[in-house]
């Protein structure tokens, strides 16, 4: 069968879900897409990195079932390729051979298919384009599962240069890789480079990248770069779904595009949707289409990922009701208001549980929320619940039963304070969430959970964090963004935004007479994001040298004096060691239990922010900075 | 200054705790114990690897304030070098070099100084030994923080061979190496033999390997070998402290030792002993010393390792306190047993929480474990807070306030189940613990992790789970050990091993008429296992092969007869399929809000046993073999 070699290929994109673990099921899918592209007369259809097996899944990559299972799909897809270059992702497998451990040996490979047979890259035994580049930062592992190009290169005794080779199929000679695409440092080799060297009419990218705050921007800019100097259309293609390390849920924003050879972007899917494209993609090197413009809008980004990785989380889980403990601050608010739009009136319920120390004013708000997004409400109150509890325990004798120990207990401020926050999660949210038929959510910001300002087992406690990713000053962002762009109306009362953060369990505590949590979440959210997302991961080193130098501010993107906030550098000190404690101690053990997080950003918390419990540590040079500080 | 060129060297071995994340406290260690070996004539002295930084840490490796520190504290070791040799691990750090994604170059060193200096290994650029080969299997991470021997090759456009060298120091020419010991594949380049073939009269590996059962021996075999194909002493050095990843707590047990030159291991440090043994090394390969009979008794092994990671993880979170659920099950039995052997008696509470499903049976041998262990002990009754709970939750009425929705709940049986779990550690234990000054424990076992056949905020709740890589089957056994070795008397009374095992959570449960738990344990803990910790990762379709060939319980190591616990394959079916459903799918959710668990095996949950949300999937395989088998 002969091909049209003319200078227009006939591509079809697939921005498919791809589900993690699930072989038949994506193959289904990336059967039925074939079909349809030999119906509309394309020569090309190209299908997203892992497609048949997905990407994150853990250690279930050392399954011996799923993997023949998965080398069982990608037969049937090439068994299917009659007439059509089908370009997909899979596990390729080498059975004769074993890792250091004993695992067997895989690849995070590139499929091309033809009339029934896959193709060889040039040069190549392998019916398959090995990934050249594993990951191994941020949420990324791939170097514990496959095995990589240049431990190939040293046992074959080559250069990694000698085993990236164009593919060559139905007279159309093919740069095809798999790429990560944000970084572009100069060790690495890059694989499209070395394909340019070795002549080709087209790039191809697949990929099965998780959608990251700005990302898309930073791989425009790397790919049209490319594009633009190998004088070649390129195409990216990543899927959309979700899929996670366990603690950290991403999403997958797809995004794929093609560019043309002057490294205009001249066709995208749009972000978050299952889709295919089709594109005539001229192979000259020339000008096509209408260069497009990006999504700009970063609160809008943030909106779209929480609420699609929100949906596709419940959908993932089996989970179809939902319960939200509504307090009337920002953080639960926004939350009622997301899943609001992303499930039916009858699946949500909102559930007040006022204490006598929640204020009229929170209360109040609560129930103008339920108003607003027209949900079930219901006020339950815990004071009964946390009576019983003190009683009790309060005074409670305990001893050994020869008399030899005894102690009595007795309930301190802090403790009543963590006996409600449990109450309200543990026994009245978990039993209606039950009694439901549904789950009940986290509300926790980033905020919070960077220094464990959150009860385990109470306000910790659910099954999703879905604001996790989101500093305090994002949440009230995302707040106004609901109201004034997604629902085009005030769902959220002003008097959300404008009460004072506060957990109200206790009256130091009382919203009503200004007082709330400890936290000065201007500033704190730009000490926190300094330690926890930076590219250098600031310490308490660097904060007080910026600080000693007056630079704190501006080398943390605070737009207030930090001098105002603290009176005096033992002040200073004692609040950033007093985080940084928390930090670095009881917050990690909190986030080992805490629900899974949905990522955004760059350092969600989980398998991006991977920590042990090493306690806070200070370095010498901390030492002798705070010294001099202090006696100044 | 001249060392004696004799033939032996005066050595001294630290088997040192290392403190993750706390270079200084390392150093000071180190520093004191040069100056003990200086004091007593040795030569050499030889400390773990990543002794000073410490290894599990995680993304701490990316601060660069801690790395400088590392950096400055390798230098003042090197300072106190006068006169010995200081062999020790540490981070390197290449400042002018990134890696992909931009993170600096790291590596795990050796470095060897001597009279203020480090010293180079021959032909060696650098001031250190680079680890060879960085194990990125189970629970570690190598490559995701540094640069590999491998990826240098690359780099410099040589054999990895090129870069192994010996140190010469002070007339001595030493293979020195860092190396995981358990494994020996045909492609990993042995830096052992490369060192062998370039002559050293002294072999030393420093290491920083967690226990795990048996790994001892195996260990003790690869090394036995090397040493006697060498024909030259060789050192083991290990640390001994407990590492993290957060979810999955690792012991390390030290157990270094020096082996002779015809493989006998002649000197040893006991295992999980803080301490340093000085030792004369002929040098010329000969015989020395007196064999050593290594531990062989498993249970034992288990014992030690989670009595001391226990009780080390108390002094890590900084925790005095401990309140143990005490039911009269087996598992909570054990756990108050350990705990009352490492720590003051005034420090353990056991707490019985009776509801009217419990047992007199079980109540009654909770009291009498309290009795015989001599803790403090106290019942309280959990009936008036579920019937609280129920009060409020069962036919409450939620509508949405315009009334457009609106449903009534109900309480049903499993519901209650989980309230009172819940009312159990999240109201009670939670409570108590705090008003009691410290935390509780969970004392949920593998078996049950496995499935999730667990309540979360309930019985899952706790600060720590240290039974939870133990099958139920290992609980027992090491209950007998604690009577009968730990004690030398019946602590746990025989009642408990006896009692059938359940969760008394309803009439359906009710152990007095023979009623518990849905699992067959001496089974399921052979099927489990096989699912989690077989090197191959079964899956129901291996199962499913097996049941059909007949070979299931011979496969799995299960000693009583399959076809007897299912009367037709339809049984076998669908009892596997609802324990795979259930370790697939709701039971990570559990295990990713689970308390740490305290490993002490190959795959305990967490970092050795990573795992996505992907739900219970089955292979196209699968799917055939069972129609075949119900057909029949």
């Amino acid at each position: 069968m002969q091909v049209d070699m003319g200078a227009v290929l006939k591509a079809m994109l697939v921005q498919m879900e791809v589900l993690p673990g699930r072989p038949a099921e994506n193959t289904a899918r990336i059967l039925a897409a074939i079909d349809q592209a030999r119906a509309n007369g394309r020569e090309l259809i190209v299908f997203p990195e892992m497609a048949v097996p997905g990407y994150l899944i853990g250690d279930a990559w050392e399954r011996t079932a799923f993997l023949r299972d998965c080398e069982a799909c990608g037969r049937r897809i090439a068994d299917a390729s009659r007439d059509l270059t089908v370009v997909f992702g899979n596990v390729a497998i080498d059975w004769t051979r074993r890792n250091e451990d004993g695992r067997v040996r895989k690849y995070n490979a590139l499929y091309v298919a033809r009339d029934g047979a896959f193709v060889r890259p040039e040069h190549s035994p392998r019916e398959f384009v090995i990934k050249t580049l594993l990951p191994n930062y941020r949420e990324f592992d791939d170097s514990r599962y496959f095995f990589d190009l240049r431990k190939l290169a040293i046992e074959q005794e080559c250069r990694v240069e000698d085993l990236v080779n164009p593919v060559v199929v139905a007279g159309r000679r093919m740069g095809c890789i798999l790429c990560e695409d944000a970084w572009d440092g100069d060790y690495a080799v890059s694989p499209l480079r070395i394909l340019g060297r070795k002549g080709c009419e087209l790039f191809i990218n697949i990929s099965c990248s998780p959608f990251t705050l700005n990302k898309n921007h930073k791989r425009n800019r790397v790919f049209s770069a490319v594009a633009q100097e190998l004088r070649r259309p390129f195409v990216y293609l990543n899927n959309v779904g979700i899929q996670d390390n366990g603690k950290t849920v991403f999403t997958f924003d797809g995004s794929s595009c093609v560019y043309d050879g002057r490294g205009n972007q001249v066709a995208t899917l749009a972000p978050f949707t299952d889709g295919l494209m089709s594109c005539d993609i001229p192979t000259g090197g020339e000008a096509f289409g209408t260069p497009v413009r990006l999504q700009d809008d970063d609160i809008a980004m943030v909106h779209d990922a929480l609420a699609y990785g929100t949906r596709k989380f419940m959908e993932r889980c089996g989970v179809a009701r939902i319960v939200v403990g509504l307090s009337g601050g920002i953080d639960s608010a926004v939350v009622a208001a997301l899943y609001a739009r992303i499930i039916p009136p009858e699946s949500l319920l909102l559930v007040n549980m006022p204490s006598r120390f929640n204020s009229s004013l929170t209360r109040g708000l609560a129930r103008t929320i339920a108003t607003r997004l027209e949900r079930m409400y219901v006020e339950v109150p815990i004071d009964a619940g946390v009576a019983l509890t003190t009683g009790q325990l309060d005074g409670l004798v305990v001893a050994s039963l020869g008399g030899s120990h005894r102690t009595t207990l007795g309930i301190a401020p802090g403790v009543l304070e963590n006996i409600q926050a449990r109450d309200r999660s543990a026994r009245i949210l978990a039993g209606i969430a039950a009694a439901f038929g549904g789950v009940f959510t986290c509300n926790a910001n980033k905020s919070e959970m960077t220094v464990g300002y959150t009860t385990l087992y109470g306000d910790l406690g659910g099954y999703l964090a879905n604001l996790a990713d989101l500093w305090k000053g994002d949440v009230y962002a995302l707040g106004h963004h609901l109201n004034e762009v997604v629902y085009g109306r005030e769902v959220i009362p002003q008097g959300c935004f404008d009460v004072i953060p506060s957990a109200e369990l206790s009256v130091e505590q009382d919203v009503e007479q200004g007082k709330g949590d400890p936290l000065i979440y201007p500033y704190h959210d730009c000490l926190f994001r300094s330690w926890v997302e930076r590219w250098d991961r600031t310490t308490p080193e660097d904060i007080l040298e910026w600080y000693g130098a007056g630079t704190l501010a501006a080398n943390i993107g605070y737009d207030g004096d930090v001098a105002r906030l603290f009176p005096t550098p033992a002040a200073f000190v004692a609040d950033l060691e007093r985080w940084w404690n928390n930090y670095q101690g009881l917050a990690v053990a909190k986030r080992i239990q805490a629900p899974p997080v949905l990522a955004i950003k760059r350092r969600a918390f989980g398998f991006d922010h991977r920590e042990a419990q090493i306690g806070p540590g200070y370095t010498g040079r901390y030492a002798s900075l705070k010294r001099r500080l202090l006696l100044e």
